[in-house]
């Protein structure tokens, strides 16, 4: 079984293509591990790169990647509208195929302690990989940026999980965790009153009592004369798409207005859609091996491997 | 883009292992394609294979596969409770990814033809390849099976696609042609009346007045204490589970019956799947290549090229 898990490294360079790619390459020499995208944003001065394959692989691209950023990135020197507090600001890993969060954790950790004792730059381990709550949340965690955490770094509470209590001087400090896929997903209903929208928001999101997993707002679609609950899906085994599109529904029936459509913004994993119509079909049990396509992939490994 | 197309060749032979393995074997000589499925049955006398592979693999190994058939099997000799008319009965080709549905009745025709010459078989067009509305039912084409088929074959109406008015004196005659694949879908009722199944299936198939690729029936499910619509879904694409689903459930309603699960038997194509996830979803804009696994195998396969 092939094991796939995606990395998403974001780093504090959006501006100097050369330097951009010689970072982007330190990920290429890896077979196996395929760069799936290189997102730059000048103004933010950051770039948000997506890769994937085998955790080996995986593992081996990141401590390159990090590398290579650390001697090309000097935060000294950096401005940019985004905050920020490391030359390799934040690397989250998400379980793609065949591949659990535990097994992100452990690989977060692994890669933790290898960028401390192999680049001396101090880590922070969040989300799923938090060592303790008040980790979890990256702003949290990221607050006071590169400028204010030569200090922070030696609050008591502030010690980081892997390094010691000084920052590196060019590269600062860097936040490594595991978490689930984002889902971006807007539910659209037809009316032009913005506060429905805002009071389902309320209502499905989990800041103001809501489901655990998701983060909502109402917004206006002004050329449509429609509504819209924006939101963000961040656990999509725990809190399902389903789950929260039918509670919209029962929600804006109260306000007698009707569910006029839904999109999906970016890249979704297959598995949440499959949920969804195992969900509403009330399929009693089903197996993804009964899926077509899996039985041909399966042959074609096993052919593959004889 | 690797174009997937699956085919599942009936052969007239379900007890002598030695010469299903031989037939098999054919099939396995043509790198790419895959041996998925090999079901023998000794009360039918018949084997069900099942392989997938690029369009022109799967042409090369269905031809060496008829040819090694129409060496093994003497339908004078034959017996067994299964209507069958040739040594290999039917060769229904499928389109399965990249492929369609045209894609898989050119090549139906390009192998009925080469069947023809290469093997002196006459050829009957069946189902989506059929030349005629009367031999798209296998079934009609079948009527009178080998035994009655060198009578059958000098009838004008019933001159063979390709070959000659004389049936192969071993191998008889065979049905070629493309289908969407057959998805097996039931649909459970919180009722012990068996007729209310059966009125609810009579109201969704095609052949009493329903949903033109629906096949129904209804069945008690003894050991639940529940009755069962049982559905063939002939062509998902035009026909989707979603809309059979729901239907199902207004008529059942109208006895005051809830539905109380589903179950789809064996495999079925992932994107019937989808299908009823953007439905239910009411996804206004979806895109397969939105998935997040398409991207990563896109990637992967542009790197495989490069």
């Amino acid at each position: 079984m092939n094991k796939i898990i995606e990395c998403i490294p974001n780093i504090s360079e959006g501006r100097d293509q050369v330097k951009i790619d010689m970072i982007a390459s330190a990920v290429k020499q890896f077979p196996g591990v395929l760069l799936l995208d290189v997102d730059s944003d000048p103004d933010h001065n950051r770039t948000v790169m997506t890769f994937a394959g085998e955790p080996e692989g995986v593992e081996r691209a990141i401590l390159a990647l990090v590398a290579e950023a650390a001697q090309q990135i000097d935060l000294r020197k950096h401005t940019g509208e985004h905050p920020r507090m490391g030359a390799v600001d934040v690397v989250p890993f998400v379980p793609i195929k065949n591949s659990t969060m535990e097994e992100c954790i452990d690989l977060s950790k692994r890669v933790g302690e290898k960028i401390w004792k192999q680049l001396k730059i101090p880590v922070y381990l969040y989300e799923a990989s938090a060592t303790t709550p008040s980790r979890e949340n990256l702003a949290e965690i990221r607050k006071g940026q590169f400028e204010g955490f030569s200090e922070k770094i030696k609050m008591p509470e502030w010690a980081p999980d892997f390094g010691e209590r000084t920052i590196h001087p060019s590269a600062g400090v860097v936040a490594v965790g595991a978490r689930m896929p984002l889902i971006a997903f807007n539910v659209n209903l037809g009316t032009d009153k913005l506060e429905i929208a805002q009071e389902i928001a309320k209502a499905v999101r989990h800041m103001s009592g809501g489901l655990r997993y998701v983060k909502a707002l109402g917004f206006k679609i002004e050329e449509r004369g429609i509504v819209q609950v924006s939101m963000n899906m961040t656990h999509f085994r725990k809190t399902p798409l389903f789950r929260v599109f039918t509670m919209i529904q029962r929600e804006a029936e109260r306000y007698g207005v009707p569910v006029i459509g839904s999109e999906i913004v970016g890249l979704v994993p297959r598995e949440a859609l499959l949920q969804a119509a195992s969900y509403f079909l009330q399929l009693e049990k089903f197996e993804s091996s009964q899926v077509l396509e899996e039985q041909i992939e399966l042959a074609s490994r096993e052919l593959g491997n004889s």
